[in-house]
């Protein structure tokens, strides 16, 4: 019996590999660099990485169960193809699977990032123990991963999980996708920023102005330092962002009623300056018929869950393929 | 090898009763007036007529896998207890579930009737054959079932799948629940009619005075009349209803991504004068990355729904415990 699956995790700047044993626990993580020529070179870097991954550890084919490569959207993750990657050069349709699976002679399992990040949460992060789960990923979008009975929703089409599509605001502020009101349009970091960026256009008086004269943007770092600093327009931007996102969860809670929902990204570097004010909108806003009875919870893993879930969904799979 | 599972739908007015075969065909199809002695009567009607399904179609204990019941909420489906029933005198902490198994020396198992109607629906009704599914019950309140991979989706604490309380309006209708802006308040045919009222009495002129005049109250049916007869009010109404309707189902497709949902309930009496607006308000508020993949039906099995659903509930137990 397989001791091992192997998680690789495709990101714009680095490729991670880890290993996840059959208790779940994981070990083995490092990176190596994206290479920016192609998708032969992306490839060759995954089975490099993975081939020293099982160096280091002594271990051979017969220990490694399967792997799982998690990859940012949009892919197929029935046929392991990915359509398109925005900020990795040369990977339009790929067959990303087949090519890994037969460079490391090992199966292997495609599936989205957020996904994999959802269930790596769930195995082994903040989500641990606390039955069905769910992530949402505060980045430059809003992504989520959903986990329910320990497995990943994907949808009929594999085009479920878009929490950050959810509309939370009718007609709201216009998204790329073509909706208005999107949960990523109020409490993503890039959004919450823009929006920020505007009401100082506009003539709003704020701390904020030195920062964005300064560095010509700004970020949500410097809107929760304002916001701390008294700075009235952070503060009701920051207000409104976790408004949204508290009242995405409740919804989330109507329709899922799950142990935990787990917040990971960029923006939840701000810690209880974003967990605090979410929670006190979530309670204010959850119904009354019943406390609360799902937590809202920061990543543990960080980055690094989307490496140990893709280990994760390879046990899924080899378990399944038995 | 048994043949069939046994369904038992406890209405506030009827109990029904029905056959699934192992084909997932139904039959048998009965129902009896629901006691209002309490519980004990509640219970020795259920157990005459799974008796007399029995006897009528010449079957054994031997030949019935399981019995499902459905019953409103709310309920403890894991300790197979009936919480309270506010249109039922009497049903408060009732055991029902292993009251009916011991009446009846079978196996039996509990499940909420929202769920069990989306079951239903999905094993031979509405969404038989398209993948995931969703209903949306349209009635006092609005109801939901969900069923993902076959299997209906209850949530940690058995409280999900309560889609007519997702929030489709911040600080929008105030809610019985304690939230505001719940998708009940605008797209349920009760507090359609309450809004259509409150607008008549407000002063607003509409062809809706007259029955409501006469008769005291408005329902559904009426706004469609008057609607379809050029009235103004009745047409905004109406439209206010779809709409949020519509924006329900985007909100379910970005999550769930189903092969389809199923409106069901007294509303969708109303036919295509009640899909048709759905479906425009669905297209025009969905996102343009792709064109909607999840069709918008009506049920097919109307009120029958909840009796078979909860027959493949128990055939799903049946199966599990093997």
């Amino acid at each position: 019996m397989s001791k091992y699956c192997m998680g690789i995790d495709l990101g714009g700047t680095f490729i991670k590999f880890g290993l996840l044993d059959s208790q779940m626990k994981p070990s083995g993580l490092f990176q190596l660099p994206t290479p920016t020529e192609g998708s032969d070179a992306v490839v060759r870097q995954m089975v490099a990485g993975g081939l020293k991954l099982m160096q280091d550890h002594q271990l051979t084919a017969q220990d490694i169960a399967a792997v799982g490569i998690g990859s940012p959207g949009p892919i197929n993750i029935t046929k392991g193809v990915v359509i398109s990657l925005p900020n990795i050069p040369g990977m339009n349709n790929v067959p990303l699977r087949d090519m890994v699976a037969a460079g490391l002679k090992l199966r292997a399992v495609l599936e989205n990032d957020a996904n994999a990040a959802g269930l790596g949460e769930y195995i082994c992060g903040a989500g641990k123990g606390g039955g069905d789960m769910v992530l949402l990923t505060l980045g430059t979008g809003v992504g989520g991963g959903i986990i329910v009975d320990g497995k990943v929703l994907h949808g009929l089409h594999e085009m479920g999980a878009e929490l950050g599509h959810m509309i939370v605001q009718p007609d709201g502020e216009p998204c790329n996708c073509g909706q208005k009101g999107c949960l990523e349009r109020y409490s993503s970091a890039t959004f919450l920023a823009q929006y920020a960026t505007r009401l100082i256009k506009e003539g709003r008086p704020s701390l904020l102005q030195k920062p964005l004269a300064a560095k010509g943007e700004i970020d949500a770092r410097d809107i929760v330092q304002a916001s701390k600093a008294g700075d009235s327009l952070a503060t009701e931007v920051w207000d409104r962002a976790t408004f949204y996102l508290a009242l995405g969860c409740v919804n989330i809670c109507r329709i899922f009623d799950p142990g935990r929902i787990v917040l990971a990204g960029g923006m939840t570097k701000a810690g209880d300056d974003l967990l605090t004010p979410v929670q006190r909108h979530f309670e204010r806003l959850h119904w009354s018929l019943h406390k609360p009875v799902t937590e809202i919870t920061l990543s543990t893993l960080g980055n690094d869950a989307g490496v140990f879930g893709a280990a994760g969904v390879a046990w899924a799979f080899a378990t399944a393929a038995k």
